[in-house]
């Protein structure tokens, strides 16, 4: 089955959720899970509050730091070729990989902008599994400030989890995901947890006669262990639940709180952001931030600096390094992703060890911060790709190609 | 039964959703509906966003307005005699009426703020009917730009109204609320069509087998008429989801959003707002905007000063003269209320027609604009009353008398 392309599904140009109502075959809703469904998360990803309970991550009253603009013209007719050998410009890979939006910024300033989609400005969109990037960092951070230790066991902290999985497991191992844990990532699959850990949240709907977990603590505490802890790298959302729980009872604080005071009001962010909640006003930790585009590149940016941005050292210069350096290579490889050769994973951030230094936030369905300090280049994308995929997908097929020839582009003029 | 007092209820004090997950006993949740139950809603109203899906109104990115202070100490020992012949201090009073939050404006500046409860200067609180007063406003200002005609025919803008209780009604009917509709405001009947409206949003949990209007469009369509159109006066949230309609078809354009482009932006609104949504996206204009204390406290100084605020002329001087002119006084007294003799409701306002010229927007719970023109004094409090009143209740006879008591003591010193 050919898939309809990003033209046919753009929201905007069809009237999806237009009017008062909608007609019946331009509304998406939670009810029925068209929301989740493609085309529907074309819409959907730009308007997760109308959708979902939410928390607030508050940037303050003030203004917004100043992004400077030096756009260029040269970037749409880019050429490159994908990995699977096809060539394309940079301006067709936006539309090959449904993109809703992207801000490049080189030495700080943007200098390439565009909104496609159900996307604007201003609109936050939902980051997924970026949000686990967010979660690792203010470990990492907390870690630093002596107030978690990573190689203290999980139940030091959360002693709800010693029949879980993550009984005799170390925080360091949950923040680099080398976790031995019955939890399948598999979208393609209907009986992998991840659809579990879906329902615990309430994000789609639970049948009628459902009798599972109501909370993401409670999903947490059921699962079992499979295989070891420590020995190779498994890319498992629960994982950074776990982290979460950690990192907010150790603060004291719910992480969209945490996020307000120690990201998104020292960043001069342009909105606030928000996390989707579950029915215990809990944040979905392993994917449920939004956030708007430009704050997502200011927040890229701030790694590329050393943690420095806005006239405030967000995040200590030793802990970005650390993310940087990246992490055990050989537990990496055996995840087998065909598309990620030679990388590691370290404190929830993904780490190419290449010579552009690049290091990088993933999300699913394209969103994604590239950072690229070599080039002095921050990409902040966001995209409702109709595959779901972490790696070996279409995605990386084409973005990462794609990313690499702007980085080079750049360096040389 | 003795009620249990604010103390005894307050959220912040009693820990209630702090933790990690919360303890069971101090969960507030949409699920289980304690979320719209005393003391549920102590916390609950403060925190609405976290319960169900929201529309947002953006603020912009630019700095707040600023808000001048000019604390008086003079206004917590100020005693007055209640409706019921209690005397009591101003101070008293807050806690009598389970005050979440109020701020006091005397001239524009900032004369008296506190927050108890679960409110926080940040935090936006549950408007409820106090949103009434912004789709008036907003009605009112389509109409002075000859977008709106109050005597056009409901079915003019709404023809999906044809077959309900507004197939033969006027706008200025409905924006009067002079409508003969067969909907039932009694919150101590659980029979009555407001449980009908809330079911239809889905903010209480549905049963199982409900085969009701799910959304508040498909809701509206199927109110009877009962009485005559144009007679008298009867406060039923149903009209305004019937203005709210009107009016967002004809500027083609959601509530939230001519909220923030037409009001919020314009104001320097502090912190964005928002409003609770059904579930195909539509916008709870009855009883759903969110928003800070302070904000509603400028919105409120606006509405004194002519519609003019932070340098915008906000909504046109004549359209706030005529809500504030009020309407018809023998319509108004057909209601029956006790507490509020010889006033009126004009464009979703109430206006008392005193000799300090003062005009309302007031939700059941205690939430209040209180504009006085002729004391220079604007009042915007925020509450959790365990009594659900519209009129005739015990909110009204403790805050008539100390608004009034308020605004005699400023124009005396």
């Amino acid at each position: 089955m050919s898939q309809p392309n990003a033209a046919v599904t753009d929201p905007r140009a069809h009237g999806v959720m237009k009017g008062f109502p909608p007609a019946a075959d331009k509304l998406i809703q939670a009810d029925d899970n068209s929301a989740w469904r493609f085309p529907g998360i074309r819409w959907a990803f730009s308007h997760e509050r109308e959708l979902n309970p939410t928390a607030n991550v508050r940037r303050g009253s003030g203004a917004a730091s100043i992004l400077a603009y030096a756009l260029r013209d040269d970037i749409d007719d880019l050429s490159f070729t994908c990995m699977d050998g096809r060539a394309l410009t940079w301006r067709q890979s936006l539309d090959v990989n449904y993109t809703d939006g992207i801000v490049v910024l080189h030495r700080g300033a943007v200098i390439y902008e565009t909104y496609l989609g159900a996307l604007q400005p201003e609109l936050p969109h939902l980051a997924m599994s970026v949000t686990k990037s967010f979660v690792g960092l203010l470990a990492a951070m907390l870690a630093e400030e002596g107030k978690l230790d990573p190689n203290a066991p999980v139940t030091q902290y959360v002693p709800e989890l010693a029949a879980s999985a993550y009984g005799d497991a170390s925080v360091r191992q949950v923040m680099d995901m080398t976790i031995g844990v019955k939890y399948t990532e598999d979208y393609t699959d209907r009986s992998a947890e991840i659809f579990d850990y879906t329902l615990a949240i309430g994000l789609v709907t639970r049948p009628a006669d459902y009798a599972g977990p109501k909370s993401i603590f409670e999903f947490l505490q059921g699962l079992k262990k499979q295989g070891q802890h420590g020995e190779a790298f498994a890319y498992k959302t629960c994982n950074t639940e776990v982290l979460a729980w950690i990192v907010q009872r150790v603060a004291n604080t719910p992480i969209a709180q945490l996020v307000s005071e120690r990201i998104w009001q020292k960043l001069g962010a342009e909105e606030d952001a928000y996390f989707i909640v579950d029915g215990t006003g809990s944040a979905m930790c392993g994917g449920g931030l939004n956030l708007t585009l430009r704050d997502m590149a200011r927040f890229g940016e701030m790694m590329r600096c050393d943690g420095a941005a806005n006239g405030h050292q967000i995040a200590p210069a030793k802990v970005v390094a650390d993310i940087r350096n990246g992490a055990d290579r050989d537990h990496f490889a055996k995840a087998k992703y065909s598309t990620l050769q030679g990388w590691s994973y370290r404190d929830q951030w993904w780490v190419a060890h290449d010579n552009l230094g690049s290091f990088t936030a993933r999300g699913i369905h394209g969103q994604v911060i590239w950072v690229a300090p070599a080039a002095e280049l921050v990409i902040a994308r966001f995209g409702s790709h109709h595959v779901a995929a972490n790696a070996n997908g279409p995605l990386d097929h084409v973005s990462l190609p794609a990313y690499r020839a702007l980085a080079e582009h750049v360096m040389r003029s």
